[in-house]
């Protein structure tokens, strides 16, 4: 016993509750994404290393997951594969990969963890879950429409109504940057100051732009980024104004009030803000980017964006594309804290059937048998019922009672032993007291009808 | 566009009629475990490397994926963390990390991949799911009747009627060894050869034996390992007599005999054999073992056995344990060969909205809303309609006409253009033609009606 058995450091091991919540959650995306067409895919928990390196940026490198050569080639210390890091860049590689085979226009939906070696933090994992989407083979602003209002009828399906869909695009970003001064060259340097607003602050940002770009360059980008207070149509159009002459920026212009305009006939209607300081730190985003936020927490909810170049690095001719992600665990987080999780069914057994002696353990099978062929239901749902026989002959009462309760059953059912002959013992958990037995033959059915009320009353 | 598109040696991107597939097995089996009381549990994808190296013999380490550490020592080229190699292991560590919060008596289901860097071949992965049940805590055998009856059960809703549970002992094999003559501390190296007995057939499996152990104890050998070609019941009770003594090989027979009589009040009593020559290549094994095999593939579909020592290595005192593993990729390949997925539903989408003009877009999102707020149902399910807005305007029409039977829509509804003003112009998919247009008010409702009769003849 040498070994640690906690799970490795930024990874989690899921019990039931946790993965009841998930699949809760994960049942409702896909409903959502089924109904908009979205197909499921999933590739393979390693991509050979060069996939993926040089896609993600400096930083996005050295968080990657590598694996060690394996045999003979073990000891050479190198790496040949590497743990996916995000679902987009595995996508490109099957879409080049299955060109002949896929749709010309062709629209998945991926659910899979993704591992990055951050540091560990409050809601920080190197194991989470992503839920993307992702279009692949139109630039029409119909994409990101379609991609922006099946998200939002995910969360409100999840019963978030407080969300906002911050709206921006890259080449905003980047005709605002110009517009105050600073050179093409040196954009990323200030995204990178700039995506930091949310942290240090908007002085934080001034002192960061100043000392790297001058005061006044530094005083325009700030106006350009300030918070957005008027609805994402109106600010657009004031925007045509200072742009005049960019054509890139008018361009970005143009794009984003088409998707804001044609939303307005999508759910996604009330939940579309312009925020014209979001970045999107990866590097593959060349249009419309987004985000979402709620009140409640630090980072977003999930994010996406317009990516018409990332295909292209697999393929060899440029592919548009649009995509947006989920993030599961933040998700969960904000549900969990706010509990929105009521609908969730509990786990565990319904009945728990014991046996006095070792005689009954045949009668105690087929009992439990027969409880599972029988279904309970409400006005929601009906299912069959779960029950379990308790393996061991227990002298001591208590450890079943303790077991069945910590299962959530309603029965403890008892064969053998003491009963009357040919009868089934009942105890009910939640009421803590026996009940009067009833004959084998009628057992499955009474238990059932046990199960139904608790089932109802819940 | 340097880079291979493949996914790596031995894995598999999986497109949407794999994923459906895949989820349809993990539905029913999940059903059944749940039924059954077992509870969901996942853990991380990797787990710290020396909780894996040692736990599957000399083998079973070579085959580990290995993850090298991250930042300064990345150079260092050893590795920290390693990935899943079963989910038995995990499952050990988990036991002994959540000793006070899990049940004493605990039974869990985890599907999840393991990773294996076996040489690929056919229907043998590198990246492969398990299906497992374990329940620790007991040494009852009814553990074991309890997940070999729900292993048949899950085989028989899958569709399977033609499988065996073969069953044996690790004890039992001990004991017929000793009785061949063959030493204690040459177990292994026997086992090794016997386990070849599907593969190399039984006179190459003697020739081995002889070489290694002489011709008598090789005869002796294959003779205990002979099929047995009558009931298990019947079997075990001639092998009593010849284990005169042996009291391993008493205690073994006599709880196999346990497990036959008490799995006949239960779903696997048809199914079940006793096969003297099973060996399981894992090393943890202590007690009864199981495998599942089908006429038309070598290899199982599942097996598992009694561990109660593994446990131990992480928690310092020997805890009692049983599991089952089922291997999805096998179940699913004898399944498609055999054309057993009638039931899985067909993915795609219901409906193709087009639009014919840019002013149509925002009635083409309405309309697309609209549909996907209706339902279609049959005898057994009722669920909401998928459908999707085509993003672009095609001159040709053909281009969406392909699309459309791509996806596997049943009509195809155009907004704007040439059409009577107000009116959607529809397309049936499956007749090849233009039908009656209808009124945009009336147009979701008369759609959902052709997607109706359409959905019942499928």
């Amino acid at each position: 016993m040498t070994t640690s058995t906690k799970p490795p450091s930024g990874t989690r091991d899921f019990l039931p509750d946790d993965i009841r919540r998930r699949e809760y959650v994960i049942g409702v995306v896909r409903d959502v994404y089924e109904r908009y067409g979205f197909e499921p895919l999933e590739t393979p928990a390693f991509e050979n290393i060069e996939t993926l390196l040089g896609k993600y940026g400096e930083e996005g490198n050295k968080l990657i997951f590598k694996i060690l050569r394996r045999g003979e080639h073990e000891a050479s210390g190198e790496a040949d594969l590497a743990l996916r890091y995000d679902l987009t860049v595995p996508l490109a590689r099957v879409v080049a990969q299955y060109q002949n085979e896929l749709p010309k226009f062709f629209k998945r939906y991926q659910i899979q963890p993704v591992w990055r070696a951050d540091r560990p933090a409050k809601g920080r994992f190197r194991e989470f879950f992503q839920c993307d989407i992702d279009s692949i083979g139109s630039t029409s602003a119909m994409v990101e429409v379609e991609q922006v209002s099946a998200v939002c009828e995910v969360l409100v399906a999840l019963g978030f109504s407080d969300f906002q869909v911050r709206l921006n695009h890259r080449q905003l970003l980047a005709a605002s940057l110009s517009v105050a001064g600073i050179a093409v060259e040196r954009h990323g340097e200030a995204l990178i100051i700039i995506d930091k607003l949310d942290k240090i602050g908007a002085q934080g940002v001034l002192d960061q732009l100043t000392s790297a770009f001058g005061h006044a360059a530094a005083a325009d980008c700030l106006a350009a980024f300030a918070p957005v207070e008027t609805s994402a149509l109106d600010a657009l159009d004031l925007l045509s104004a200072g742009f005049d002459g960019n054509e890139a920026g008018l361009v970005a212009v143009s794009k984003l009030r088409e998707i804001v305009r044609l939303s307005q006939a999508t759910p996604a209607a009330p939940y579309l803000r312009l925020d014209r300081s979001l970045a999107r730190g990866l590097s593959y985003y060349t249009g419309a980017i987004m985000e979402i936020s709620v009140p409640d927490l630090t980072g977003s909810l999930g994010g996406g964006g317009r990516y018409d170049n990332l295909v292209g690095m697999f393929l060899g001719r440029d592919v548009p594309a649009c995509g947006f992600s989920l993030g599961l665990e933040r998700i969960i987080v904000v549900m969990t804290e706010r509990g929105m999780f009521e609908k969730v069914e509990r786990g565990g057994v319904d009945v728990v059937v014991t046996f006095a002696d070792e005689g009954a353990r045949t009668a105690a099978l087929s009992l439990a048998h027969d409880l599972r062929g029988l279904s309970v239901r409400s006005a929601d749902i009906e299912r069959r019922m779960r029950a379990e026989t308790y393996p061991d002959i227990s002298k001591k009462f208590d450890r079943v009672w303790k077991h069945a309760s910590t299962r959530g059953a309603v029965i403890v059912a008892s064969v053998g032993g003491s009963e009357l002959p040919d009868h089934v013992g009942l105890r009910d958990i939640r009421i803590q007291q026996r009940i009067p037995s009833v004959t084998k033959e009628l057992a499955a059915s009474q238990i059932r009808d046990l199960v139904q009320v608790a089932f109802l009353r819940e």
